[in-house]
This record gives C-alpha cells, sequence and structure tokens, in this order.
C-alpha cells in the first residue's frame, strides 16, 4: 500500500503537517529487543528542525510515544506504534496555498489526484512525513548494529551517510577516509565530514538563505558488515529496493550505487571488480560493483548516492497559477531550510536500515529455515 | 515476492537462462483486450539477440506461445502465461563457470546466498529472464497505447526510449528533438535517434569487441500523455517504482528523474518549474522535476536516465577465485554482448510501461470507483 | 503482514489490551468522502464493554480521536489514523497471569512464539484489539452504503448481522423475516431479531454468568445491494476472503456460506440454484449459494454464519501449567462477558464492510479502469 | 493478487479447463531440496480423474514438467515453473454452455464480472485449476515431511485428510483412530479410513450417478507433528489462513476448527482444553481448540473440517437463462464426478501444508533470525 514499505519489517507512516500528530506502526519487528523512546528520540533529534543555524527555525520538540508492542522494556513481536505530537503549527501562515500552487511542490497533483488537499504546510507531502521513517529506522538500526544474527559470527551492520556536495561544492576526489565516522559526520552542521569543504557548504547555504534561494546536493551512503547473500534475485534486488527508498524521499532526483553513471563510462576490463581471498573469504579487490552482485550483497561496503534537488520553497515572488487556472503570483513564507540536504542524512540511513533489515528476515526465511 | 512485480497489473517471471524455457504469468490484466501472440512478438524481436552485427551472434528465434488468459482473441481477465523455448544452447561452453566466480557476475553471491546455482549462462541471473519482462511489457504498452480509460479523453501514452550514452560518448546537449519518433530510434542497430552519435557508438562498440573488451552506456526514456494523478504519496511515488524497476535490470547502476543529479548543482529559483495555464490546463513552463511532484504524475512528459554499466564478461584473462576459494584465472568465453544497451532499450520501455499500467489502475481504484 | 487487512483499503491494527491506547490505520481510503468522528463512534459504541446488563461491566468510554487522513470533514485518500484510549485498567488484576496460562486463552501459544508477552488482560490476544477493525470497518460501512458508485445505479450497500444461536438455543427454522431491521437485532442486548428466542438467550446467559460459567453462539451475517461481479477467481474468492475475516476474529471456530454444511448433506438437484429472470435481471430462484458462485457475487444476499466457542475466562478453578511447566491451577477473575457473541455483531458487520469494499475496489480497477 | 498465494513461499496458478496447459510458478522455495517429477506426480495422479469407478471418467494423464527451479536434482531457491498439458479435450462437448448459464456454476458471475468468458469446461472457474495447487502442494508436503527444520528436533509433519461425511453418511462418532494411516484412506476409492461407511458411500455415489444426480460431503483434515508457534497475531491467524486456503477450493460451503459449530453449543467450563505438563512439555488434556489458541499453533494437532456442496452438474433437465436473459433449459452432458469429494482429498491437503510451510517461514523470519 501507499504509506506501507517493507515486506516482514514492514512500517505504515500516517499523518499530515499540520495535523495533530504524526506518526509510525512498526509490524514484524522480532521480540525480546530492548527497546525504549531513547533510543528513538537520538535519531529524531538529527533530523529535527532548529537544530543548527543552517536549518529552518521552527521548533519542534519531536518527543516520541511508543504506544504498543514494548512491554518491560522489551519488543513483544507485536506492532510498536509511534505517535509524535504536531507543535508550532501557524496554520494561518499558509492560507495562501489553500487556493495557489506552490511551484515544484505536491500542491497541484494532489489537487488533481484527490480532488482535495489539506494544503497547510505541504499536509500529507509534507517533509515531515519522514519522522515515522526515521523513528522505525531507529529501530531497524538497532537491531542492525547489535550484530546479533542467529548462528552468525558476532559484529553489528553500521550504516553511514553524510554529505559529499552542496550546489557545485564537492568533497575533492579520494579526499575522504573510506568509512568516515560519526563524528567526523556530526561535526559541521552540514554531516560533511570533510571540514574545508563542510566550510565552504555553510558558507554557501547562508549566502543562499540571504538571497531568499536555495541549494540542493548530493548524499552518499555507506554501509559496512553487510553479510553477503542480502537481497533477490530479478525484481527485489538489493539495490533496487535501495533506489526505490531513496526515490521515496521528498525531493530526491537520482540514485546510484557503485559506480553509478561514472560507470556507464567506462570499459568493462576498468570496470570489473576481480575476485581475491583476503582476511580468509573471499573478497573483491575493487568495489564498483558497490557491494551488490547480480542484486545480492558480496559482502562488501555497499556504497550509493543519492541527489536532492534545492528546496522548492524559496523567498522569492514566482508566477503560477491558483486552483481556478488564473495566472497568479506566489511569494514564499514560512521557515524552511534553504537546503534540506544534511538533515535528510538521518533519512537516508533510517531507509536505508530498513532496507537491509528487511531483505536480512527475507534471506534466513527462505535460506536458513531449513537444512537440505 | 522476488519474481513478482506490480500490485495490480502484477508479474511473475520464472526460468533459467539454459533450462527448458523461460516464461512469465501477467496477472490482473483488463479483461476483453485484442491479444494475439504478434503483439508480444514484436517486441520480443526488438530484445532479442543476433538482431545487429554489434550484438551477440547467438541464434534465438524467442518465440512466445500464449497458454492461457487468451480465448478467441481477447483477454479473458484470468492469468496469461506466456513461454518461450530456450534453444541454441551449449552448455558445455560453461563448464568452466562451474568452479569459478566471474568477476561482477552473480555466481559468487547465488552460491553463497543459496548454496547452489545452475552456473550455465548464468542461470537465473542471466539478462534473459527479461524475455518474460519484455513479453509482459508488451501487454502493458498495448493496454497503454490504445487510450481507452473509462470516461477519459481519448489518447494513449507514448514510451520511448534510446541511448544518449556509449562510453564516453554523447548526444549533444540540445541536439535531440523532445520526443524521437520510433523510426528514429530504430534507424540503428545502436539505438541512438542522434545518426551523427550513432555511427560513432557502433564504431566505437566495433572496436572494443575487437579487442575483447566492453563498454556500458545510457539510456534516457521519455513518456508521453500520461495523465496528471498517476503515482501515490510516501512510499509508492511514480519515480520511486521507476527507479525500482530500473535498478531491477541487470546492469544497472544508476537512475535519475528530469535534472537528476545535475539538479542538485542548482538554486531553487533555477529549478523550479513554475505553473502557467496551456493548452486548456495547467502546465509547467519547464520540466526539470521530469514529469512527477511529490511522487505524482503532473501531466508534464516523464522523463528518466539509466546507466548501465560495461558487460562483466570480457573476452581477456582475468584473476578470480573459485568455489574453493583458491585463486585461479577465467578468459571469458561465449558469445556476449560487448555492449548491452542498446538491447536493453525494449526492456526499459517493458518496464515504465508496466510501472505506469500498475500505477493507473491502483489510482482508478481509489480515486474513480466512488464519486463523493 | 499479520497485523494489516485487505489489499486497497488496508487497515492496520495495534495496541494491546492494557498499553496505553488501541488504534488503527485505514490506507487507501477513497478521497472526499464526508467523516466524523461521529460516524465512527456510533460503530464503537455497540461493540464497547458495559452498554448492558449481559456483557462485561468494564467502563470504557472508547472516544475515538481521528488524528490524519480527514480535513475540513472530508477524507483526503492519505492514511487514516484513529486512536482509542485505554482507560479503566486494573492491571493488577491480571498479576496472576504473569506466571500461569491460561486455559484456551493465547498465553502460552504468545509465550512459546515471541518469548515475551504482554499478559495483562491477554495484551495483543485481547479481544480488545478488534476496536481497531470496527473503528475502520466503520468508514468501509459508510461508503458502502452510501451508493455512490462510479456509473452505477444508486443505491447502497446494508449489512446486518444478528444472533441465531446461543448455547443450544436457536431460532426456529424459517422464524426469521429474510432482513431484519437494525431496530429488530438492536431492540435486545443479545442482538436476537427473534424477540421469543432473545429472551431465552439473555435468561441463559444470566443463568451461565451465575454459574461462573460461559457459553457460545452463532452468528448469521445477510449482505443486500451487492453487485454482481466482487470477488476473484481462484484464491481471493470473496467467501474466501470472508472466511478469513472471520477465522480471524477471537473465539471463532467456524463459518459457513448459504447452504454450509447442511448443503454437503444435500444431492445436487435439491441443492442448485437455477437461474430466471426476474426483476428486469438474472436472478437465482433460491439461494443457497449464499450469493456467490465461483467466488463471485451473483446479486443475491450474502448469507454467511459464524461460530463463536463459549469465553475461554470462568470464574471457576482450573488446573493449568505455569511458565516453568509445573502443574498449578488458576480461578478466573476480572470482568468477562460471559458470552462474547452479543458484542461481536458489529465486530463481524465490520469485516464483512472491510471485505466488500476491498474486493469491489479492486473489481474496479481490473475491470473498469479500461473500456475494450 | 488473485491468483497468487502464501507470503513467503508464494504460488501463482494459471490456465484454463480447455486451454493448451495448466500450471503453476512456486515463488520462494528453500534452495537445495531434493526435487524430482516424481514427487510431484504422485500428489497429481491421487487427485486425477479416471483413478477409479466413481469419478469422472475422463483420461488425463496429467504429467507434470518441471521447466525451471530445479537444477541437477536440487532446487535452486529461484522459481519453480511447473506445466500439466491438458488432454482428452471435447470442446464440441461445450457448445451449449457458450450461451447458457449452468446453474450454480460460475457462468454468470464471470460473463457478469469480466464481460467475456472462456465457456469450454468452465475455463478458469473449473476444478482443473487446483492441478497447479496440488503441484506446489507437494513440495510444500515434503519439505514439511522432510523434519529439516534449522535448530529443531527433528521429526516432520504428516498431514492426512479424509472423508467423513458422504450426503447423509457419516462415520460413526469415535469411530476413528485419531490419525488414520495414508493406506487406511487410501484403501477405498472414496477416501474413508472406516471401511463399513467407506463401503455405503460408494454405494450411494453410484446410486446417485445412476439417477443423474450428485452428492457432497465432509472432508476432515489432520495434521500431527506441527510446531507450537505458527501463526500470527490478528488478521493472519492460522485457522482464519487455513479458512481462506479451504473456501477457495471450488465447491465448498463450510469450514471449522476444532470443536467448530459444535462448540459453539457448549459451555466454557466443557470446552476449555486445560494445559498439563506431559511427555515432558506443555500439552493440553483435550483438543476442542484444533491446534491453535489466539491463532497460533500449540503443538496439539490442527483438526479442521471441510462442507462440499454436491456437484453443481447434473444430468438432469434444469430451468436456466441464456446470456440475453431469456428463459431457457439446460442437460448436463460430459464427463462429472457425481461426488468431487474423494477427489478433494489431496487438494485439501496440499492447501494445508502451503499454509503450514508458508507460516513456518515466516515464523522463522521474526523470531528465529535474531537472538536477544
Amino acid at each position: 500500500m501507499p504509506n506501507s514499505f517493507g515486506k516482514l519489517f514492514q512500517i505504515t507512516t500516517w499523518g499530515e503537517s499540520h495535523g495533530p500528530a504524526i506518526g509510525v506502526v512498526v509490524d514484524g519487528c522480532p521480540p525480546r529487543l530492548p527497546l525504549s523512546a531513547e533510543d528513538i528520540q537520538g535519531e529524531l533529534d538529527r533530523r529535527r528542525p532548529g537544530q543548527s543555524d543552517i536549518v529552518t527555525p521552527r521548533k519542534e520538540a519531536d518527543r516520541v510515544e511508543i504506544l504498543s508492542g514494548v512491554f518491560e522494556g522489551r519488543t513483544t513481536g507485536t506492532p510498536i506504534s509511534m505517535l509524535v505530537r504536531n507543535a508550532d503549527q501557524r496554520p494561518g501562515a499558509y492560507d495562501e496555498m489553500r487556493d495557489k500552487f506552490r511551484p515544484s511542490h505536491a500542491d497541484f497533483t494532489y489537487q488533481t489526484k484527490f480532488g482535495v488537499r489539506d494544503h497547510r504546510g505541504g499536509g500529507r507531502s509534507s517533509a515531515r512525513e519522514t519522522v515515522g521513517r526515521v523513528a522505525a529506522g531507529a529501530i531497524a538500526k538497532k537491531i542492525l548494529a547489535l550484530g546479533r544474527a542467529t548462528g552468525a559470527a558476532p559484529g553489528g551492520l553500521e550504516i553511514r551517510a553524510f554529505l559529499t556536495e552542496v550546489h557545485d561544492l564537492a568533497v575533492p576526489a579520494g579526499a575522504l577516509s573510506a568509512f568516515p565516522t560519526l563524528a567526523e559526520v556530526e561535526a559541521t552542521a552540514v554531516r560533511c565530514p570533510h571540514l574545508a569543504t563542510a566550510e565552504k557548504m555553510i558558507e554557501r547555504i547562508k549566502a543562499v538563505r540571504s538571497a531568499g534561494d536555495s541549494v540542493g546536493g548530493v548524499i552518499e551512503c555507506r554501509v559496512r558488515g553487510v553479510p553477503a547473500g542480502l537481497g533477490e534475485p530479478v525484481f527485489d534486488r538489493l539495490e533496487a529496493d535501495l533506489a526505490k527508498a531513496m526515490l521515496s524521499l521528498p525531493a530526491t532526483k537520482g540514485f546510484e550505487l557503485g559506480s553509478g553513471f561514472a560507470g556507464a563510462r567506462m570499459r568493462g576490463s576498468e570496470h570489473n571488480d576481480v575476485f581475491e581471498s583476503r582476511d580468509g573469504r573471499v573478497r573483491t579487490a575493487t568495489n564498483r560493483s558497490g557491494g551488490t552482485q547480480g542484486g545480492i550483497s558480496n559482502g562488501e561496503e555497499i556504497v550509493f548516492r543519492v541527489a536532492f534537488k534545492p528546496t522548492a520553497t524559496i523567498l522569492q515572488r514566482q508566477p503560477t497559477v491558483d486552483v481556478g487556472g488564473a495566472a497568479t503570483e506566489l511569494i514564499g513564507r514560512g521557515r524552511h531550510d534553504p537546503c534540506v540536504v544534511p538533515r535528510a542524512v538521518p533519512i537516508v540511513e533510517a531507509m536505508a536500515a530498513l532496507v537491509l533489515l528487511d531483505h536480512w528476515l527475507r534471506h534466513a526465511a527462505q535460506n536458513q529455515t531449513f537444512a537440505f
């Protein structure tokens, strides 16, 4: 269904930007996992507005309540319902949007599809919907990080997303360590672990905000500790589900795995990842594949990148039409991120965690339940 | 399930490269559609090996048999089972692959995941699996092209994919008409509608083949005639399902919609598609969005691009390991495409058709069944 | 997923008996439907404890809050999240259940499956879970009752469930009018529209309660106004989905459609429903089929019956074992229904509505979206 | 989708009674299972027409071909496509059905739903569709019987269905051993393990056939060796999915688990299954629950019954209407079973196996993949 994601670890999100609350139901969670609201809150705080001076100054405490599925500090295997109350609503700020379609927003398409829309702050199309994804993803991340797969060697998964580009600023090729630490990522408000670039990005975002404009950027995500074997032949390839997960995020325009679009410009002899025995197991000498072959993880790092367009809301006068089709114009108001990409980092990680955990459960069901 | 795709128009493919046959079951097809094997065969012929001198010389007639779901020339609403016999198998050619993992192929990951694999020609991981997709997609394309949506204005959808890049050769910016004709695409074996570039691409592919090497490329796909309203909020955004569809294809490394990765390098004021009244309806002045906003089609052309890596099989000596983990080497043999991208054009179109038809049925169910 | 039901009109319920709240998310609801909490509350009041002197005296106001998906009194096509706070919890009353398995309850199976359970009032296995089903079903019932199918003749569906048996008391054969009115059903606390039998049932329930015992019963459900064509060939037959819906309810032990088990004791010549032209359309002279043929509605009344076992909680001393497997005993305490069947009437109606609406949407998608 | 069943072990059936072939695709099968056509053929032979003198004399060899998913005698984890060619078709025998609706058949409902139908032998609505279910079920049965669950004690599941009623003849209460052997079931053509009753049933079926009439009956199915823990809370209760599976079979009118409808006539103090320690584990002293509590298996035998109506095709003159709605009449011709119930025994077993295996995989995924 449109508001559910995952086959075995399945989440269903609900809620509008300016309704009373926003939330998520997580079904299929393994039982006995130690879980508290604090486990969730940490990730929500990373996506929250108002956390730094380069994001929207909206004040949303975003305190999560767990309403079901956890008993005496452990998950019970039944649905986990989580809810975050919406606060700091200024619905009056959105009156103009009742009748006018904001350029490159979903106002027109929702109105056309459903014949009705909650215009306040974008309603269901608001990026506020990702609160539920991050809350659910926090559970998936915790499960994956604990390294408690039955019968497997200990050691958990680590998922790390970070910015590599903002507008035309990019981390220089080769400048990053293979797997940035969380501290390196969180060191700056822009979540780019290359400090020199991060500083320029922050400056650029501030400059753009002063001009009432906005910019886009690119997030790279790396995952290490993934066992070989996750993902499915044919339609549910690991990268296909990652691509869907990422393109389901607001403002995304592209996804690439491993060598990506640059790989299309290479020869096979340059691109192939040859196998070798290393560390007592089969490894590839390079990782242009980005961690999967034939749709299935090969035990190398999963590496993908996601392109985000510039924020559609800008504080400039733009022509548009109203719901009757008449020409009019609109000036963006309200408190918006001049660049959504830094706050999208925990969201990308959450979606990656959801995909990987779901595929892990699917893999175990088919391949580890019966022994022939 | 891993081998099924779509929610209402659902296909399930089956078959290995060197098994007796390969096929697909299509469930949920609208009834009374005129349909014959010829409708399917035309599309299969476009993806077939041996169709030109730049693709693999394997001989596969790929004649489709319809085994169910069609009665007296019309679909009955019950599952349509289609089968293509595998021919021209030279299983002996694959003996070496029984024990060695081909670099950047799925041999290692299938073996690790399942503990067993049909090594002949890649088995299930072979691009031969896409026969079923193209057969099913031919039905979807026909339905979409007919323009027979209940209560809608007449006029069907047109889906056109074509090559814009091979290796480092690209169609010059702005050189293409907005919507190339089928004849323009099919004019050359490389399926690039820009003739000067097409000629260079063909030369490049031949040169690479002579060197026992391979190259990748990029396909662009455009769809016109899409009504506004297809796609869903949140997870099943139209572009999310298109991204999944494309990344589920063998050898794909990236997907981008509209402005794509380049859009991440723009300002909001440059990127926004402002609305205007044109042709008696709401249109956007530009189409950097690529045909969707908030995950829902806005009535403009859908435009996306897919990156394909170079063919992994090359006729060169490569180091690798065997199933026991011991170092060895391998020389590609067999008959392979030095560049799979031209033959992928009908496959991309098929997947696009499957996504669009499925979303159309979903949209109608929710929004057009009851009138409030 | 285990806690979701429906393919297009999909509901996901969550919550434990003694957690902070219980609720449901409805996804896929048609947009623009006028909807308020009052539409939901009426049905919740019919299932609520404490509504008469033959049901549990627990006090649960069961006030529903709509948290999303409704804007200015109309559904928006996005998920409708509904929540009911749990009140009148006396968790101390359940301390004994922490360590002992109640006979014919789900304590043992939940403990074995998940290795953990919320023992308070049965946790997730409590019939309190059906609050979410009734809330969601109220929306489905409203849509079906309005008779606003696009392009169809006006006239809505009417769904009527009622008791025909309690313990060994049954409505005499032929004593009921074909389609009891809601007033007839609601006339007595036991919801049996045959007054003489209803009075005996009430007496029996009171007698059984005095003895600290419980009884089961049978509900019949009839639906009129169903168009021919709902349901699917093969697995998703209308009666298959109704059977699943009903057997998913707590305490149910059987389902039969039309002639049911008695039909197995008839000859074909007695059982067949011959066709005739009546009222300007094709009708059957009899309705032993119960409203479907080949899994698809034929336009006649849908008639099915559901068997409910006696309430497992009885106020008598029963032997059992504790979580360590040691023999012990248990005396039921708490406030329980000596017969759950009267309160199950609105729940059966809700599940029937969910199945019928979902199949209507599926039917329209495949058969009414394109015209060939 | 309408023609698919199961969440993880998923089957998709296709084919019409008088099309070229009928088949099934099995997706999600565990890899490395030894499997050959003979494993499938044995079960198909049990449902085949012409196997005794009380079933239809149609000659269908029903030889299965495995087209994919098996390599060198073992499953590969990819889809298993199986096909059975239709033979002994006498399409001319069905000309009359092109225009007339057979009473209590699916002719009218298919025509109304789809606006088109393959009238030959009932097309998709024919019980011939169950060939695919039996073929898929044979794989599920083999997996369950082998007792190779990872980490579990050895010992497989045994599934045994048999007739307890034909028309008004029933096995006397208490006359059957708890778990009839396969030899006892297969000893007579009617598949009732109580010989004295079986003989009367056979006589009755022959008498009814001579009269050009038909009869129904009841099948009981027992499953032993089921581990505690299979099934899900709420919607996907084990009995809910069994009920759906059984009501999805042609000619079924009812389902009951354990005490069933008779349980509705009992008191709680009579009905409850008290727990005790026996054989070193928690057992119930009685089994009125029928093997599940709260929708989850409790380790006792699963016991359910399915009611089948009399065959709709009778060799007598019956009034009906034609496709234009005009009154006409029809005399059944062709070769039909006067009682379908004996041949339904392997089909009931197949569906039970599919449900149980699917739930086993689901259970393992959620509860055995990670250890907390």
